[in-house]
Order: structure tokens, then sequence, then C-alpha cells
């Protein structure tokens, strides 16, 4: 994979938009979050209104699961107070489970399959499930991917509560969240703090409680104080390329090499930005 | 899930069996390892052979790779005075990285395929890929399982450096390595550690390690001191309905239950012994 990484050119990367990318600023660095809007445009819209409106401050992790994820969202006492900062953006939204496929998008399929769905690649530099019969194309839970929690009717879930997946694929909830985006880097940040010892891996005791310093839009920071990252695009020879080095391990470590790979088994490269975008 | 587990019954349990039974004490708790024999006997046998010969006394964690593992060898610098300590274990040993399939031991099929192998179910308790065609069955590397790792030789590892899965499955290890067992309990205390910041998640400087208090076969420890664990069976009705139900989420939150399930997401449940083996 090192090798396909330093044959690319510039033009197999992408910087990110700094109007699509949230910074979660914790004491111990940044967890920088790009978002998918042509997945989830309104749950999109809407996290980055509450940022906006200040929704957020004060808002600390509190909840850890083992192998699952890590959210953070405001104690029942606290909610109230909250959503009175709440001008432009809204407490809940229908769902964006999945969305109609496009054909302006370009997809990258993979070759050997899935367990959850009859075809799985990336789109948009997204690893995504589409079913072509029903014409429909969703997110895919993984390692990394970031979604909005929420109750049990499908339309009680706007960006309130945000969750990170830490842990094992749980591909049983896709198209039974909305996802937003994924972290693209500083997740380290977020697996390994302590585990919660409550049910679902809630913190107890509110000291446990990770304070989140701040969650901005990295556009609204002035430009020296982004964090400038680029991430491979999907959609290239060379990303074909990287998953072929996945699928077949040429390193001589290797004693039998699968020749098959798993989607949530593939990573999408991201390193600082070359190029800083100019807006 | 929670109710499979309450309507099953003793015999639906199996208790640890202290021989086979690993605690890796470090400060913050135990981590418990069952040991897989049936699948890597000699392997087995001279990793307890080493835990009896003292060689991993002053052993740290050196290596936490996020969304891969945890491991601990000695450096370059102490293995030639820890391999002094080996009087019964060897330092390296022959691969066993698959076995013939053996008729007696259950094998508990999955449904609903995968990408990497013929066919997976749960064989011993534990998560397995097999081959009827080749006769050949073996265990498969998810989240919390434990091997021993190598270098590029594939009889260069026999249980001087150990490592546990903390993230995604990789898959492709499979039939690259030796897996010994699987941590029962106690994953977080591994999963929730710093990440190295080296190449391969390799800590850098000394000071970062991780002490390991002590590593001991549970039937070495007097009864009182041991940590009574039961697994769950996973040749039972009672596994089964397990298995439905995480095919077919029933809770009123799911608002698409997939019908399908992957083998790692498929977990075998650990909790106290109801009943402490007189052994």
């Amino acid at each position: 994979m090192a090798g396909v990484i330093s044959n690319s050119t510039p033009a197999d990367w992408r910087p990110l938009d700094p109007e699509n990318t949230i910074y979660v600023d914790l004491k111990k660095g940044r967890v920088v979050i790009e978002l998918a809007p042509s997945f989830a445009p309104n749950t999109v819209a809407n996290v980055k209104a509450l940022v906006r409106d200040g929704y957020y401050e004060g808002i600390r992790i509190n909840r850890v699961q083992d192998n699952r994820v890590v959210a953070w969202e405001f104690p029942d006492a606290d909610v109230t107070n909250a959503a009175r900062r709440i001008k432009h953006g809204k407490s809940t939204l229908p769902p964006e489970f999945e969305r109609t496929i496009d054909q302006a998008m370009p997809f990258t399929p993979l070759p050997d399959g899935d367990v959850y769905a009859p075809e799985v690649g990336f789109c948009g530099d997204f690893p995504a499930a589409r079913d072509t019969n029903t014409d429909r194309i969703w997110l895919i839970h993984e390692y990394g991917m970031v979604g909005v929690g929420r109750d049990n009717a499908v339309d009680s879930g706007g960006g309130t509560e945000l969750y990170v997946i830490i842990g094992q694929a749980p591909r049983d909830l896709d198209r039974n969240v909305t996802l937003i985006g994924r972290v693209v880097q500083g997740i380290d940040l977020l697996s390994s703090l302590p585990r919660g010892t409550g049910a679902m891996g809630y913190y107890e005791k509110p000291g446990q409680y990770v304070k989140i310093k701040a969650i901005r839009v990295a556009a609204d920071l002035p430009p020296a104080r982004r964090t400038n990252l680029e991430v491979m695009r999907t959609d290239t020879p060379a990303f074909h390329d990287l998953i072929e080095s996945r699928r077949y391990r040429r390193e001589e470590w290797f004693h039998v090499p699968t020749g098959r790979i798993e989607i949530v088994n593939i990573p999408i490269p991201v390193r600082p930005a070359a190029r800083v975008p100019a807006h």
C-alpha cells in the first residue's frame, strides 16, 4: 500500500472542503470529521447549523462502549437549556438512511462480495453499499464512521447526539441510522478513551465525562488554525491499485495471500494537504 | 440476545478449564484468555511452558496499533536474557495455521456466507472457518482473538510475542498466524491503551511501555485467586437462537432488520461461573 501511495499523483488526492469538515477539539488533540452531504444533505446541513448556533457548547463525551461507539449528547437535565440556543438548526429531522443512486457520482465496486448488501464499494470517497434493483445507495457502518443517534422513532435523530464507530463494523446498523461522515484524523483520541461501565457503555459518573473543548466547522476558523488534509480519491486507477494491493498481499511476510477483500478492510488514505484550498 | 441468555439453562454453558486459561494481570485489572488447544496444541502447550518457565517475567506491552493489535514481546536487548529462563518451552515452533477437520468436534455453521472463506461458524466455542473440499479448519482473526507474532519465516513464532486483536477483524491474517485463543474478559483494559506513535503502533519510548504484573496459567493459582467464568456453548439450540436473534433484530429500535449476520458480529457470551470446576 505504501508503494501505491508513493506512486500516486496530486490528481489522485482531494483536499477536504472546509465547509464540509468539522473539528471536535479535545484536550489531547483534534478529531477531524469529513461530512458527506451527498448522502445526508439535510442532516449534514443541520449539524453545521447546530454547530453555528452554539448548540454543542459544553457537551461532553458520555458514552464509550468497547468495540462499538464513542458518543456525545447532553444529559436529560441539560437538553432543554441547550435547545434554547438553537436558532437555525432543528432538534430532529426525517431520516436519511439511504438515497437514490446518482449516476453522476462514480461508484468503485469491490469484486469479492459482501455478507450484508448486494454490492459494496466506494462512492464520493466514502464506503457505500447499493442495490441496483431498487436503485438505492447508502453509507455503511464501519470503523470511524460518524452517525446521528436516535430514539425508536426514525425521525427522532437530527444531530443532537453524535457517535463514532470505534470497533468491528456494526453492519446491522446500516440503513437504520443516518450516517453523516467519517473521522479522517484523530480517531485514536476517541478509541483509546476509558470504557463506560454502565449499560451500552455510558459513563456512570459525570466525573468520567470527557470534555469537548469546541466543535466547529473548519471554514469558520482562520486558515492558519485549520488542519489541512487531503483524502485519496476512490475513483482513480491509483485507488484500484490500492484495492488490489490489499486483496493480494505481496509482502514477504504473507504465507497465504487471501486474494479477497472485505470493504471494511480497505483504508481510504488521508495525509497532510500539499495544496491548501483557497476558499 | 438478553432474552436468549436469560432463557438458557446451565447445560448451555461451559466453565473455563483452569489448565487452558491464562491470566494477564495489568495494574488496572485482569485480562482472561481462553486457550484453544484443539486448534493449536503445540503452540498452546508451548505458551504454557513459557509461562511456567518464567519467560514472560518483566515483559511489557510495547505495541498498541489503533484498530489493529495490542502486543507484547521483549525488546531485542532483553531477548537473550529472557531466553535463558526457558527450560521446558521453545523460542520458536512450526506453525499451526490450520488443521484437519475433526468430525468429533461439532461445527455450527452460519447461513449467510463470508467474504474470505467457503464456510464460517463456531467450533469448540471459537469462531472458525473451514473448507470441506480440502478437509481443513482454522480459527479466524477477529476482535479479542490472541495470536503469536512471527517474523517472515512461518516457523519463527512460538509464543515469545503475543498479540490481541483490538479492531476490525484483519481476516487477511487468517492462516498466516497461529491463533491460540481469545480474550474472554478484560479486553477493554487493552483496547483503551494509548496508541503507539511509531510504525505499526510501536511505543517509541520505553517510558510508554505498559507493565504486565504477571502472566500465569489459571490452574497455578489457588482457587480463591482465580477468575471463574463460563462461556456459552456454541453447539446448542440456545446458541442457535442467539444467532437468529442477531440476524433478525426484533428490538423496536430497528427499522430494517438485516436478516443476515457476519461471524465477527456474533458475540460468544461469557459470565461469572455458576459452578466452580473442582480441579
